[in-house]
């Protein structure tokens, strides 16, 4: 059955880099068969801060305001607003989500942050019990697609910025996998600016490449939730000897105080 | 001298655990003799998206804006928007910045993520030459405190979320050393929302005691910008070398393919 792919996008000009890209991916796609939406966030002028005005109505407590829980109700009784609401339908609908974005600051900009912050709401993207590899999005794919202003070496573990597999773990793990989607590796655009105009081109051509079999590709690995035991959320002492004389750490962030897995959070497989 | 304390503040409600934090810094910096300023962001409407109008006038290229080019040329000619100009302002006044935020989605809210796009202008708050320790704000000091909605446990290397030095590396590496701050060790207030009150005032007493020595404590430590050539910003060999028979890294992402060194995000001297 043809794939619904959503492209949630956050550049301000038509003629970045990133628009290339988020275009390419339409095309591609589009040209499979798949059904693509996308998010142009800025054209949308989409609200980045979580709110009392995300809720419809009045709020439970306004007087100690949580946002979690105002907006974990007003999911259940209908009441989170418009355009909350209707990127949720997005979401629900599609197989693939794509984030297409600048990275800023060793992150996403504030209105892609504001996406996931408002969007993804307690309830519908996650719950105590249904989260990580348990977690509501399960049988959907999703992953990061962006340029950096920095180059390659930078980002490595003897490079200034140190490794980039560190930067994306809270995106990738803390994020996309909390949600349970299934991760794909991490489309990475580095430093588009200062490569020449070649370099641009033939970096949007293997992207194209990609984006042929993306749909196929195999995911990045993270724990599964039951290595955890159900109260300090701690891994179990199983998975623990059962790992006690491997070299690497699990993840990048469950290392074991023992060195990274190489590339973990950059390839699948590792 | 006096100093001056700039508290960048983002929670909606003033009965939240983040708002007596919040007061609490006022209350026990004020008693020192320091100048506490608050940017309390969602009272202000603080806008969060980076965008055209961040700049007053004509920008330089409308077909392919590029948000850090435009902004850095109007810092240089005084374009910016009034709410950015006043937000440096603060900052350049400031010898302490203190966020204050409860942790969303492994990072920090969106409109706090605003604030960080929009006020730390290229030429402003960094430059090629200038960024981590010959950084432009390296004679001022910054922290996160923020509060989480996990437990302590969850965020350890064997814990569900993983090691919180890796979740603290792409903000305090990534933003307040690039931008050159000595970083205090961070305040975390752990799941203060799942606490018995009775532990929700204790995090707050010791809050107020670490708050008494604040200004005179070590910074987290962050490898110099002389460790590292200048073309490809790789390790220098002779620091490779004087490092190769350690047992840690360096740093979280600095870590040489090396187990992470234990807490160097979160205390001094690690």
């Amino acid at each position: 059955m043809a794939k619904k792919v959503l492209i949630v996008y956050a550049h301000q000009s038509s003629g970045s880099f990133n628009a290339a890209a988020k275009n390419a991916a339409v095309e591609v796609l589009t040209a499979q068969g798949c059904t693509v939406e996308v998010s142009d966030l800025y054209a949308m002028g989409f609200k980045a801060s979580a709110t009392a005005e995300d809720i419809k109505g009045e709020v439970m407590n306004a007087e100690n305001f949580c946002y979690m829980k105002e907006t974990k109700l007003a999911w259940e009784q209908g009441k989170l607003s418009d355009d909350i609401t209707k990127e949720q339908s997005k979401l629900t609908e599609a197989d693939l989500v794509i984030f297409q974005f600048p990275m800023y600051w060793f992150g996403v900009p504030a209105i892609l942050k504001g996406w996931i912050d408002r969007v993804l709401t307690n309830g519908f993207a996650f719950s105590q019990e249904k989260r990580y590899s348990q977690g509501i999005f399960k049988d959907k794919m999703a992953m990061l697609s962006f340029t950096t202003g920095s180059l390659e070496s930078m980002f490595s573990p003897t490079g200034i910025n140190g490794d980039m597999n560190v930067t994306l773990w809270p995106l990738q793990n803390g994020i996309l996998h909390y949600c349970g989607f299934q991760v794909l590796a991490p489309q990475i655009f580095w430093a588009p600016a200062s490569a020449a105009a070649e370099d641009r081109k033939s970096m949007l051509e293997s992207w194209r490449t990609r984006l042929q079999g993306l749909l196929e590709e195999k995911p990045l690995s993270f724990i599964p939730l039951d290595c955890f035991d159900e109260k300090a959320f701690q891994l179990k002492p199983d998975v623990h000897k059962k790992h006690a004389s491997k070299e690497f750490g699990l993840t990048v962030g469950i290392h074991l105080n023992k060195p990274l897995p190489p590339h973990s959070q950059m390839k699948a497989g590792c």
